[in-house]
């Protein structure tokens, strides 16, 4: 007879459902018997320019060093963020993903009795962060499936020590502007953290997308988080990281594990770094595939959310749990979102061209016999 | 005026002092203006042999992925692990190394008003993964360097959660036998969950050195502990594992961030799983250079604690500190363990026949000149 450890973990740990990966191509293969090499995956956001030549290089000159642990501090890539976004390292905190850094805010400043705001329909993390600490989890409405600033703020108390923003959002793909940010940190009361989440800023910088960056010397109690994993293309890898006030990372830093980020992602973030081609192409790539995907869904009669992000959420008006299923079986990886609350939408990640054009006639033909 | 966000974490936060790591080549080159080749780093515990070729095949033949999350399910590596120890994949839980093991059983199961009992002299992640949890940790008088079992058992009280063992310990490189270990969990109230962390194990099976393996089937509160870092060679990539019952590899996995171990490390611990003459070579190596060591060090007229890890913690019987400087400055890094309380040692990785060499002889001269 041996114990319930279940029932002997934390209370916040025994109720967590984990987070639902994108299905990997080897997992469908192997369920429905596929060849691997005619799957096409577009459930994840990956960038599907494939890796660069210079951050291959990069892992290259590494491997030698494969015995040794990374550097814990972090370095050479944390110089190169500072010098990118003229920031001190001081201020860079790295995270093994930077759902690592948001895990790392919850355990510092997030605990039973304590409360975390966040949208409707945001990003998985960020409840199960605040739930792994026993800390309440307040999802606010949301507004045309985008952030509703105004109630986020009223949602705030005495005991909400973190607010998590994201701009743009996953799975929605919506955002708000320079203003409506403005706004909104200058009336968050000064001892609540806010962590603004930038995972998909570099598809969509410039325009009427803030950049958080902006907005840190006048704003103490800001944490921009940001990944190498979508437009740099570095997701098998690893690696994010928040800029904030250097008390801040000093805490984050704290809590860290002393080798988060593994040799590897450290090397291929600063060649990353340092590749504009790389980026502006991940950009040029995304935007046609934007417009491709756009163009055919319209030709579908089918709606979607506007999105800034590298992917589209697009509404069936109906269950989309069985279109799930028939692209599946098409061969055809994307993201159900009814986990999000949202049952009738798909998540399509943008692809190639021809993953794309692989996806649209996927759907024409299951809609035809739908 | 902003405000103070390290008063404003959690207690146990507060007063985390992070992990000091061996100070890595590159930052001793830096401060003392030294050539980075010719700098010997005995410090960190790594394996000397540097990566295997079937390491390296693996990791290139995963290179075009790099741009795809990691399987978050890590369905391979576990199929591996769990035929080669003929356990079932359910019982296997993977770690962004060891330490992220270590601090997901902290996560799970300790919160202020409980604790964790581990020996004084014990691997310092112990202390700081309890205590970033507001756990209380409670280090035991160890006997003659090593854990003193008995000791333990008698530390256990209704609020503990969680013992901590290490077998071989670091930085000691202490151990116990079979009959030790069996008294010990038999003892334990079956409750307590009992982490038997054997991240040097596979310098030393064999002989009187038990495998935690063998006690898993008849301990349902047992979790034991592995790593890749060390004889397997995959320090920078991080990659542990915790073979558990279902049960509890089912909270861990709850609280585990869902791709915390990265693609490359997936891949390369499979390969280097099924390498038999690398893991069979670092043994070798390690064999021949603990006795490369200790002729040297008896030779200097120097004592040491015997030691079954693939390092010596050699005790100069005053302040070490000094010799350690001396050390850096001859460009040899060795890992001072004054944090561990141990002022008057110095540990000692054992590295090739040549930087063993290198470290002797610079330790001799330093002790010519002191």
């Amino acid at each position: 007879m041996s114990c319930d450890f279940l029932a002997l973990a934390l209370p916040g740990v025994q109720k967590l459902s984990p987070y639902v990966p994108g299905k990997p191509v080897e997992e469908l293969a192997r369920e429905l018997n596929l060849d691997p090499a005619g799957i096409v995956k577009l459930a994840s956001n990956e960038n599907p320019l494939g890796p660069g030549s210079k951050v291959l290089a990069a892992i290259q000159a590494a491997l030698p060093e494969l015995t040794r642990y990374p550097d814990g501090n972090g370095f050479a890539l944390k110089q190169a963020l500072a010098s990118r976004y003229q920031v001190s390292a001081a201020q860079v905190t790295l995270g093994n993903g930077s759902n690592d850094i948001l895990d790392l805010v919850a355990r510092a400043w997030l605990a039973p009795g304590l409360n975390a705001v966040f949208s409707q329909f945001a990003f998985a993390v960020y409840p199960i962060a605040t739930q792994a600490v026993g800390a309440e989890g307040r999802a606010v409405p949301a507004r045309e499936h985008g952030h509703d600033l105004d109630a986020m703020l009223a949602a705030i108390d005495e005991n909400t020590r973190v607010v998590f923003l994201a701009n743009p959002n996953n799975p929605t793909g919506t955002w708000f502007d320079a203003a409506a940010l403005q706004r909104f940190l200058a009336a968050v009361p000064e001892r609540v953290l806010v962590v603004l989440d930038e995972a998909y800023i570099e598809y969509a910088q410039g325009g009427d997308l803030p950049d958080g960056l902006d907005f840190l010397p006048r704003f103490p109690n800001l944490i921009v988080s940001r990944t190498f994993s979508k437009a740099y293309g570095l997701a098998a890898l690893r690696v994010g990281y928040a800029l904030s006030s250097p008390q801040i990372a000093d805490v984050l830093n704290r809590v860290r594990q002393p080798f988060n980020v593994n040799s590897l992602a450290l090397t291929a973030a600063i060649a990353a770094l340092q590749d504009d081609d790389y980026l502006a192409a991940s950009r040029q790539l995304n935007d046609a595939g934007m417009l491709q995907l756009e163009t055919g869904l319209r030709a579908l009669g089918l709606r979607w959310i506007p999105s800034k992000g590298n992917f589209i959420a697009v509404d069936f008006a109906r269950d989309a749990a069985p279109i799930n299923q028939a692209l599946l079986r098409a061969g055809v990886i994307v993201r159900p979102v009814a986990g999000y609350g949202m049952p009738s939408f798909l998540r399509v990640s943008i692809g190639t061209g021809a993953e794309n054009s692989r996806f649209l006639s996927a759907l024409a033909e299951v809609l035809k016999h739908g």
